[in-house]
């Protein structure tokens, strides 16, 4: 993509309300608009972005067997009452609404209700199960302050999936499937090595829930972490019996910061004996059926990917959900660069071309705010050397490559 | 996909208060789930032909050189306060809630006013012009009743575009490009033949505005067509004056319902005046940008075809949206059919193989509510007589083929 097409400009400053570093940089740089605090505008960059995490996600959804779907937003009061979650002192977060005879109704903030409602049409016997749905979705949490950038919004886009098992044994099957298909998501987003399965506070059904906490400045949570036994306890929960359970000591413990990017939750049968939700087994025996919910949310990971990558010139992507791959910066030799510039494109790399006429300086500059992995540059001075300069995002320096060259190691 | 995989079952009967044929028809065929009047869940099934629309669109739109981009839902009263549209009297169908502080917030209805004040960041200079912006997003809309299904939900998804112009001639050159662009994505929905463009009430700024209308018994206007001519009028502005603009005489006018499938705005100045939207020219004056909107209603462009298209047996999906190409069901002969099936997934053809252990006719019925364009069928008979029984869904009799010639038809 030619940059002069990109409507969108760097700006020098955030708006003068913006406190997140996540949120200064996404706006200066292009990716998102801010709206009001906690809401945010996705532009053409930040939406590539956000459907390469989308996408990443997906894969790892399907590969366990569940199918997408969208749950509508708005919602029934009565599905919510059952639980007692349409009450605003039990869940704080709600945004709610009338139709125009009165009918209250709510945003969606989650979605465990109503899919497990709405599964009452398409389960009745033992056959039916297990079923594994999930969906990406913009849900709207009215979040008393929003300070956390696109990391904690009032509006986000999440990933939320939700097993429905025969038993205990089917259920905890797939919960563990899920920790794996997690574990993939974090590493393909280059955060694997810094992201926790984390012992948490529990619900009614169960003494903890698990989370996915990966190691950042700017997270909300404090949790202790000992990186050799692969073990981590949220602090709200670090006490001497898990500390026994889990075979370790406080002293081996690192407390780090760290923000919550995913977190799984069994419900085992609470959830659907509270929603009316049961089968026939094999002898016409009624049993509740088995709920576990797991999410991930998308926007938020896409914050705390900035936080923890980006350094004093601006963002830096992993290369698994940048906008482009390379950012083509030509100082002159405007018919060499639309030359590789067509190459590149003919080969399948997402190169963003920045084809403005303004000084180099403010082209660099740019590049490194935007944060594409790779920067090529091509001026008299690398034809002369033989080629094109190229410097990844996180070094310092650049050297001169072929082409040839150039292509094998951006693929 | 197996269909044993799908959690959706077809169901005899929809909900008893959904009116509307095309609820109905995806209710019973599992492609969405009614959450309450005008709201709707859109289930694995629903969400593969959404998807596919929303592609042709994307590809359509793509092709105008417009970038996607998404807003957010959430809106901010000062915003729609500028143009006089934050109102209740004014626009009747807003949702609004309001933040932990009281601020009032709103539910987008339509994104005219923040995307309008949006470009105020990005738009200061001839320079940045012109600027084409577009989504998916779902919109809620308060709307007193709710009977046409999804073809006029309380939550909907639609694209809508946005045009920031220099002058007339810039803003006219795109307003006639989309226009040739919605035409090729009726034309690819299966629906060109039946869809017009129609002249209907304006705005502040122009006498009229253009619609696009699709025949259809379900739809909710009423137009005037003369086809060979290619003149479509809405009945709401017909009158003398247009017909003898348009070098037409009522009597050679037939009179059709419709439904609307797409608009198209000009603004003129009007809009960019009201939001402060201004750019200097080369001269260094100040000129109002010239603004255009152009919306296709993405779920209801899946009503409409599944009111035009259906038969008493149940919905007939267009090949280009169909949520699979082919239905295989086998009647016995589980070997051969996991080998065709094997076979037809490696080509890449979209297969649903009802895999399931029920009565054939059951399996038959099914496929012809469900809708997928060809039906295969491999029984003991059909291996007999040389192949597969192969049967279009727009078909009464199916016929024999071999593999190789399946292959061939369907590509």
């Amino acid at each position: 993509m030619k940059q002069s097409k990109l409507f969108t400009k760097t700006q020098k400053f955030a708006p003068k309300d913006e406190v997140s570093k996540n949120a200064q940089l996404l706006i200066r740089a292009g990716y998102i608009h801010k709206e009001m605090a906690g809401v945010y505008s996705i532009l053409p960059l930040g939406l590539r972005v956000l459907e390469k995490i989308k996408q990443i996600v997906r894969e790892e959804m399907n590969f366990l067997d569940a199918s997408e779907l969208i749950m509508s937003g708005l919602q029934k009061k009565e599905v919510w009452e059952q639980t007692n979650r349409w009450d605003d002192e039990v869940v704080d977060v709600w945004f709610k609404s009338q139709l125009k005879n009165g009918t209250e109704v709510g945003f969606g903030w989650s979605h465990e209700e109503p899919i497990g409602e709405m599964m009452k049409n398409y389960i009745s016997s033992y056959k039916d199960l297990p079923i594994y749905v999930y969906q990406f979705q913009t849900k709207l949490r009215n979040e008393l302050r929003a300070k956390s950038g696109i990391m904690r919004g009032r509006e986000f886009v999440m990933k939320d999936m939700y097993s429905f098992s025969l038993d205990e044994k089917q259920h905890n099957d797939f919960y563990d499937a899920t920790i794996e298909a997690y574990n993939k998501v974090y590493d393909r987003l280059g955060v694997g090595e810094d992201t926790f399965i984390t012992f948490a506070t529990g619900g009614a059904f169960t003494e903890f829930s698990h989370e996915f906490q990966t190691v950042c400045e700017a997270g909300e949570d404090v949790i202790y972490i000992n990186r050799e036994k692969n073990i981590a306890i949220n602090e709200e929960v670090l006490n001497d019996k898990i500390l026994t359970k889990l075979n370790v000591t406080k002293n081996e413990l690192e407390k780090v910061k760290t923000a919550e990017v995913g977190n799984i939750f069994n419900f085992g049968t609470e959830k659907g004996e509270s929603l009316g939700l049961y089968y026939m087994d094999k002898n016409g025996k009624k049993i509740p059926v088995w709920m576990g919910s797991y999410g991930i949310g998308i926007t938020r990971m896409m914050g705390v990917l900035v936080e923890k990558m980006a350094d004093d010139k601006g963002i830096v992507w992993p290369e698994s959900v940048a906008p482009f791959q390379v950012h083509l910066i030509n100082i002159g030799e405007e018919e060499k660069v639309e030359e590789i510039y067509q190459q590149l494109v003919a080969e399948g790399v997402e190169v963003l071309w920045d084809d403005r006429d303004i000084r180099p300086g403010e082209k660099f500059a740019d590049s490194d705010l935007i944060g594409i992995p790779y920067r090529v540059v091509i001026s008299s001075r690398s034809l002369e050397a033989g080629g094109v300069e190229l410097k990844k995002r996180t070094e310092e320096e650049g050297k001169i490559v072929k082409m040839d060259e150039l292509k094998s190691i951006i693929k």
